[in-house]
């Protein structure tokens, strides 16, 4: 496809890009963006096929070699559009622009849709408002090599740009779905998928229960935690023993806690 | 002491209290400021005694109990100073300012000052910058019981409000120090104190090694990880298992997920 070139702050193009940043238009337009050499080039490389790239080389950090990814983006279709210094940072929302920003389709299925391995390892995240959050579970969740993450009751939706750039890109390599909390529950007891609920109020410590097999580990929100019928549905309840004055660690260091003692027991070596 | 009131966002008191959000100020006063209700309750709690206190009734989620904090803190000597909504909202840092604001202080000591339990356990955080990882780590360290937190060439001091913030009160809790690298690693060794540094390169997984007993667990940034002086210190390498596209986990997550390994295999029960 044919380069454009956009040297104006005021072009209409770049309006339609800041306004990707709100939900709806994510919903209306099934694409979202995503900001960064590092995000895009492992985005291309779990499959994704970036509709529009813009870029600019005076905010490259290495426009020579960069250029990479740039051809990769136009082999799978993408229009490349070069933009001026001042109207990629109209469009940036990160701190420090490194002059790539694309529109990709949007991602998230349901978990019905969800292929899974035998025995998977998933993580359900209910209600989770922070976008800091749910990339950093996602990033936990790429390296754990966790089958899925499924985003019950969301807050915050998988193309919100801050979980895009909070997840480093592993939004886009990791399976993620979206569902009501029942949807969720359900789909989970249909599958035989054991759901093990992270609590305070738990007795058992998260490593004396066995975390092998087919297994959800489910986490809610920072203030109230999981909700009564999440906890309801759940086969067993967990805790992480805490001793402090505080007693609360953050939503996605706990997931890390559990997923990472459920890569232990399951014997991963990587 | 009496109570005064400043309604005037102009009054020089406020630009002071402003003023600490700067680290040479910070470190000239010996003081920082500390924000939020529960933050500071847990520190009273800890034995930290403010010298002022910053209130406003009118953002209170419930001033009619939370004067609880306000009475504790007139008893350690605190100066109560009443504001008003506007002069609050002037010297509140973070969003959502629930109308406390002290100026307690400054918190932090040198490893060779810290008092230790037998056979501690101890996180070393190498040249970490984001505040929030700092503060995240503070929270995990605080829950796994860990018995302190050295900062080893620290771009990042500990009464930075962003720490505070994110620690959620917890640097008050936990005891902190700060050195060089190279006085961090002597002072391990002078203290027959094991370093277990986290590093991808490492061939023994953090499943696989012993860590019990006096234990430093060494983790570095995240984009460099530990220096090479650092590695070179340490008695033992580990990594934690990564099979993602990204395999890169935010250092506070790392810390977590190797502190709770520790935590299982010391088979402390909370």
């Amino acid at each position: 496809m044919a380069e454009h070139t956009i040297t104006s702050a005021a072009n209409p193009r770049l309006k339609a890009l800041v306004g990707l940043r709100r939900r709806r238009r994510r919903e209306e337009s099934g694409r979202t963006l995503l900001e960064g050499y590092d995000e895009l080039a492992l985005a291309l490389g779990a499959g994704v096929r970036p509709r529009e790239l813009y870029i600019c080389d005076d905010l490259m950090a290495d426009p020579s070699t960069q250029h990479d990814v740039v051809r990769a983006a136009r082999d799978t279709g993408a229009e490349i559009v070069r933009l001026s210094r001042a109207a990629f940072e109209k469009v940036a929302y990160r701190e420090g622009a490194d002059g790539f920003l694309a529109v990709v389709p949007a991602v998230g299925t349901t978990p019905r849709e969800l292929t899974l391995a035998e025995a998977p390892l998933l993580l359900i995240a209910e209600g989770v408002e922070k976008p800091g959050n749910l990339g950093a579970m996602l990033r936990t969740a790429d390296a754990a090599g966790v089958d899925a993450v499924v985003a019950a009751d969301p807050v915050t939706d998988w193309g919100n740009p801050n979980v895009v750039r909070s997840s480093k890109g592993t939004v886009f390599s990791v399976p993620v779905a979206t569902a009501t909390s029942q949807e969720t529950f359900d789909w989970a007891r249909e599958r035989s998928i054991r759901v093990v609920a992270a609590t305070p109020a738990a007795t058992d410590l998260h490593t004396d229960v066995d975390l092998t097999g087919s297994v959800a580990i489910a986490v809610g929100t920072e203030k109230q935690g999981l909700t009564d019928a999440a906890l309801a549905a759940a086969d067993i309840h967990i805790r992480i023993p805490m001793s402090g004055k505080a007693n609360s660690l953050n939503v996605a260091t706990s997931a890390a806690i559990v997923i990472y003692e459920a890569v232990r027991q399951r014997g991963h070596s990587a």
